[in-house]
């Protein structure tokens, strides 16, 4: 047994239910002066110190004085398979250029396919391990990883691969561009579907596709995600980052888990999304590194759609895995309160990832994945802005 | 002597000249494969490593294989001397308050005046102890802090005395607001020139007044402004930051160092201030903290003023250490490169602080105050959103 004892406070979505909307989202219980117990890899019990029940046996004891306890976090959309940087296109950018020149320039996705490429397995390998201990060191425990930096059979079977044996949630993200040896977006699905997604198919969960002028258009995403269906994945969607194309309509045809940025989601969009079983993730750290508008999560959350948080890491649009600094942003630019960020990024977060009711609660029965807190508020994970909040993390049951 | 080798590159801003202007505040220079070398407290040498000279004697070495040197970072304005924290209103904000409307209703600055009196000597020491290691786990390893927080004589002057001996360099924000034992800002000035400002200035190296409809206007920022000049204190104004009320022209009027805020800055105050000898400090954690719009940060360096960046560090309204977060809002809000980022928050930093030529460069007689980043590319910095990017701190040729 684990015991984490005399925690200034444990705070948790309440409940059970899964995906949470309107005024459940806000709903955390907060538990002052209390305990989390993990039995193995599960949590068993928690609550305040004074309901802490006699234990028997072997139980490590960690000392909580000053600290908090949250769920682990949990990010459901991260491009972390990528090898290099794009350092070079962020001061390029800084001086004006604006992100669809630099990728129609050639910079951009193609610029990390190319470097992707070039690393090799063991280099594409020790990227992604790279990248996850970033995230640990930012309270994520688990993580879902995107390949799309490959975009040959290769490349995409490694970058699948190299998610998966670094604990990661495969997404095959086949459609992310175009590749340069290919003549269309027809071509290239071609390709993908006949050549690839049979192997990738065996190692993902889901498929992503990249809808936007100058990617993918509805018709291309609709033949690749349904060819995807068919193999099994279950599917998400890029949609609505710079211009209203048809996503939202897509993913709710298809029975999409997600769709994801919605920086240019309308009213219409809004109020789809709020009557369908599809989430929408928004990517608010994606929206301040390109400087470009934040996502509607606060008209998202009172129509009553199902909302989760994620930072979209990734080397050209949102280097930035932290998902503390997601919750600053949730709460000073999307007018979501501390307790409705951690919900979208915890409990929203598992439900996209088709783990709803394993990870995401401190409650028993779920996996012991627990963020510590160097704050005896546990709001400090919004409120201190890109301060080391994260002290340390606990996944199934083990101090990491 | 410090031989810190073998580093992937050192970055410093150019020249030896403070203010940087225009063009010159993107003149950073860089050395690839590079050392430093430091002797006491003072930068000896820097340079490439196959320019590294012959040394004798006690040589303590760092391998820098991998990282990158950077000037260690200068925070010129923070309100560190404070007690408690803000977790409360910031959940109150995300819900839709205003920061203006909590001011009003007897939350903003004076609940952290009441907690800041509550926490005696002891507590505040420790509070400003603890907020200086944040500050240096982001690099920064000279900062300024004001007082502010207490507004009676015994506080105020604990705070002053509390950065002093934390090594900051205090402030006199003897005009941050009324405190409610006061009917009215006459009597309470009345109250701080004479009954304060006699103590205060013997341990200040400036003043600074919050000049800003609810706060103080011109005319009192006048009065007490030229109190604390015959005293003998540098000069700085909270300025612009909702409202445009006449800072900019005080500040200049009165030759002070520096006018702080800017974010309701129009065309004539960027031309005011590009013509005159006021370094502009802008802090755009802040202006995201608070959901705001940006400082015109890039039109006040194209028409040629002198611009610093600063945290603003305060539980209020921006409750951030991190210079690294404000270089990268810098490049994604403010249109800076990382280039003008980084001098911003060193050498113009310095100037600010009456340090020009002594900090804020990697260059030989300079104090040996170096960030050791975690990347193989220094503009990390910026670029690397949120990430725990500064490795540690030397200060005076003193690792930390």
């Amino acid at each position: 047994m684990l015991l984490i004892r005399d925690l200034a406070q444990v705070a948790t979505p309440a409940g059970r239910a899964a995906p949470l909307r309107g005024g459940d989202l806000g709903a955390v219980e907060v538990f002052e002066d209390a305990f989390v117990l993990c039995a193995g890899d599960t949590i068993d019990a928690a609550g305040r110190m004074r309901d802490l029940p006699a234990l028997d046996g072997d139980v490590v004891e960690i000392d909580g004085r000053g600290r908090c306890a949250i769920p682990g976090l949990v990010d459901c959309h991260t491009h972390a398979a990528f090898a290099g940087d794009r350092a070079d296109e962020f001061a390029l950018r800084a001086a004006g250029a604006s992100y669809e020149e630099l990728h129609a320039a050639g910079g951009g996705i193609l610029s990390t396919v190319r470097a992707t490429r070039a690393a090799g397995d063991e280099g594409l390998r020790d990227a992604v391990e790279r990248h996850r201990g970033w995230m640990r060191a930012h309270g994520t425990t688990t993580f879902e990883a995107k390949s799309g930096y490959g975009l040959d059979r290769e490349t995409e079977v490694e970058s699948l691969v190299a998610v998966r044996d670094a604990g990661g949630i495969p997404t095959w993200l086949g459609a992310h561009a175009v590749p340069p040896e290919f003549p269309d977006a027809d071509a290239y699905l071609d390709f993908a579907i006949f050549e690839v997604l049979p192997r990738a198919s065996q190692i993902a969960e889901m498929a992503d596709v990249f809808v936007e002028r100058g990617a993918f258009d509805v018709a291309h995403a609709r033949r690749y995600l349904e060819a995807c269906k068919g193999a099994g994945l279950e599917l998400r969607l890029h949609g609505d980052q710079f211009t209203e194309i048809g996503a939202i309509p897509l993913a709710i045809e298809l029975g999409a888990r997600s769709v994801d940025h919605l920086e240019a989601t309308g009213d219409l969009g809004v109020r789809a999304l709020a009557d369908s079983d599809v989430t929408g993730v928004v990517l608010p750290a994606s929206a301040l590194f390109l400087g470009r508008p934040m996502p509607p999560a606060r008209a998202l959350v009172d129509a009553g759609a199902a909302v989760a948080l994620a930072t979209d890491f990734n080397p050209g649009s949102a280097f930035c895995e932290s998902l503390p600094l997601c919750c600053s942003l949730a709460a000073t630019q999307l007018k979501l309160s501390p307790a409705e960020a951690l919900s979208a990024c915890t409990v929203n977060a598992a439900h996209v990832l088709g783990r709803a009711g394993r990870i995401g609660r401190i409650a028993p029965g779920y996996r012991a994945d627990i963020a510590l807190l160097d704050a005896d508020d546990w709001r400090y994970l919004a409120y201190h802005l890109a301060g080391n909040v994260v002290e340390r993390v606990v996944i199934g049951g083990e101090l990491r």
